[in-house]
């Protein structure tokens, strides 16, 4: 077994075999998503570079911007004390939210107790996954 | 219901009723932590300005804080577009990890497969908790 299974195996995953991932740009610190990982998708996005994901909806792995293009290079990782979750540095090429947003962080709680969308759209998701996407 | 109740309620739990809560500094956006809340926790974080969480281990609503005195305080609160995962900005004081690191984010891996300690220690946990915590 190599260092980096060790590494890989020694991490914390939850009864489905998932741990959190936060995804961070790697310049401003901002999180860009939270998305989930198993030990499977997690060696991809350490050998290849770029992220990669279990998605629960759809039971299936899926890198990053596969269908958008916007994909993100990983620059580095991280765990926590606990080592139940990870934080990875990215550069995100074009805009992390499906929704066309830079971060899919992009609503804040207001004083009325609602949201408020504190974001500027940066593309169009009709245009870039197609309609009824 | 409330505005705010509605809010709460509309976002999505897991099967437990949690949601994952990323904090981050307010300052610099560094990730301090990730820990989890069901909808009183949220509600006791909104309303009294402080972190809650529900800890899966021990069962039971902990405010972050409550045994070394170092608190988080809420600036602001922010969902995700699935609504799945809260982002909240906090004023931390002292460090976050009970390690005694600023964040709990301070092991990074390297090129050979291991983890690092890349953050400086700024309190003693036995000091802080006490031996044999």
């Amino acid at each position: 077994m190599s260092k980096l299974d060790e590494t890989i195996q020694g991490l914390k995953y939850d009864a489905h075999g998932l741990i959190p991932a936060v995804i961070v740009d790697a310049q401003t610190q901002a999180v860009l998503m939270v998305a989930y990982m198993n030990d499977t998708a997690l060696r991809q996005t350490i050998e290849t570079g770029k992220t990669h994901f279990w998605s629960r909806s759809r039971q299936k792995y899926w890198m990053k911007g596969e269908s958008s293009g916007h994909t993100q290079d990983v620059r580095a990782v991280y765990t926590d004390c606990d080592r139940d979750t990870v934080l990875i540095e990215v550069v995100q090429h074009g805009a992390a939210c499906h929704d066309g947003y830079f971060s899919c962080f992009y609503r804040r709680l207001n004083d009325a107790g609602g949201w408020d969308v504190v974001a500027e759209k940066l593309f169009d998701p009709d245009e870039v996954y197609g309609k009824g996407s």
